[in-house]
């Protein structure tokens, strides 16, 4: 089986019909030397790439339909964090050897979620070597409004989406430092294993947000990014960082370490401005969203602190793990 | 130094100022969580996506300035296939170890080669792992005018540039299958370690030909996806296949073997039709363009002989080397 026929068998599948414009914005696809696509009218291209390696993304016993849908949802998450909405990716895909049983699990994980949400792949290399997934998303946005880092204003409300600190938590628990409930357990490593991108919310909060984020390596790490982007301050309200019920159930500094410095959360983290804040969450009033508020954000340039004034970032949070598979 | 660093350290340059207008295309470039990019009107997006893999794809002694100037150089080539424009790159770098030797060595082949095409780095993900760089290069094409592997009719003549085969006796002579003269040895290896993306030539081949196809698997196998696509068949004149001065010098049918099954090449296989080939042959009368006509396309679908009718496929130049890294 040579490439061709590898990506024929295993990465050829119908996209969604619900979407007639995705398949003509595609007029050649994978099987030339590079796909060509058009881009509509009035928008601008927003891509990403991000990699997995085997034992540092994750660890190596993960099921290989997880590391499908990890590698296409780590990186929607980055178009999520844009506004943008999902077009078109890339697979480069470095195997070990070919492993039919491997490829199918991996296959359905990733077509499962790129069916979801509706973006196609356009092309892509299979490699021998070191398990490596390389994944470049393209997606499209109205000219610019593309949510950047980089316009947060004094004053905006800090919100998350979703909970934090559950696949720190499922990590944990895969390697054994963390001893959860059997509910628990399977709670925290799904979150872990398939985390969710928010695509959905993303296409309401780009409309209403200053500035946006995913959060990918924990949210004292993530805000900060805001922050210098920014030139703001922020601080954070402790006891308002959401936590999945799993969580509410361990040691409270425990969980918020995770919450706070786990990483792989892949919710989105962002700013509101005030005056806008009613509109906004009467917008975000849909099923299976969950938004909340953490923090606020100041002038002090810098400045990372809790409601009492403490430095979040000596606090020693960032010692928390989910920095054993990076 | 994380990975934001890493980035402006190693991976920020100036980009040529003499196309002001690539500048003009990126909105927002490094250091969020996507790039933003504008596609010029009437104009399609080309992608392409190419990993190379230590010891699979190179020699594990390969210069890092090498390393990084073949990492672009072969998905330069998928564009010049194309007949596209390059316009922007991302980078997918994966590091055993911060190496800061070998990382500035790196990027100094990868920006030397990105200037020379006026390409922009927007975007990339460094991580820990065994050495694999995956790159995705993104180019624009006028609308349909991108050169497929599908358009090719019977009595266009086929088409290389450059010499074939010289990469593979390269390969052969790094791990001492092949003894050349010093002099040779370095023009071998040279081809090898610097391929050089055609995509002058391709500036001016896109507009005269009918199918094209950059040669990364050998002569033989990639013209195979032209007949394939193109649902046709071809004879080559095997004594017209050229060869350069270190080749001419070794056993004739090992440089055969070389230029027809060797791989690594990244030269344009293309066809062009009898009536334009005058005053395509005029076009392309530049200095330093080379091509060779080497056969004629036909409708005998999948028949792929030589001027005596020998089935090539079936000749064994396919049990050559230069796959022992692939």
């Amino acid at each position: 089986m040579d490439e061709f026929d590898l990506i024929e068998t295993y990465f050829t599948w119908e996209n969604s019909s619900s979407r007639a414009d995705s398949e003509d914005t595609i007029a050649v696809s994978v099987g030339d030397d590079a796909a060509v696509l058009n881009i509509p009218p009035n928008t601008q291209l927003v891509t990403s790439t991000d990699t997995l390696v085997s034992g540092v993304h994750f660890p190596e016993n993960t099921s290989a339909e997880a590391i499908g849908h990890k590698a296409l949802a780590v990186n929607l998450s980055d178009l999520a964090a844009m506004g943008a909405k999902p077009a078109w990716f890339t697979l480069a895909l470095t195997l070990p050897e070919i492993d039919y049983d491997w490829l199918r699990e991996f296959s359905r994980g990733l077509k499962k979620l790129a069916q979801q949400f509706q973006i196609a792949l356009v092309g892509g290399d299979t490699t021998r070597g070191p398990l490596t997934i390389s994944i470049q998303v393209m997606g499209i946005v109205d000219n610019n409004q593309a949510l950047l880092r980089s316009g947060a204003i004094a004053g905006d409300k800090v919100y998350v989406t979703g909970t934090l600190g559950d696949a720190a938590a499922g990590l944990d628990s895969v390697i054994k430092n963390l001893n959860l409930s059997e509910d628990d357990k399977d709670y925290c490593e799904q979150r872990l294993n398939y985390p969710q991108p928010r695509l959905l919310e993303s296409d309401t909060i780009r409309d209403y947000a200053t500035s946006c984020i995913d959060i990918s390596d924990g949210l004292l790490q993530d805000i900060t990014h805001i922050l210098k982007a920014s030139n703001k301050g922020a601080e954070l309200d402790l006891s308002s960082i959401p936590l999945s019920q799993a969580l509410s159930k361990i040691d409270k500094n425990q969980s918020l370490g995770y919450a706070l410095s786990g990483g792989d959360d892949y919710e989105l983290l962002f700013t509101i401005p005030s005056e806008a804040e009613s509109v906004f969450l009467e917008k975000m009033q849909k099923p299976g969203y969950q938004i909340t508020c953490i923090g606020v954000i100041n002038e002090l340039y810098g400045s990372l602190v809790d409601t009492e004034g403490n430095n979040l970032m000596s606090k020693g949070y960032t010692h928390f793990s989910g920095k054993a598979f990076r």
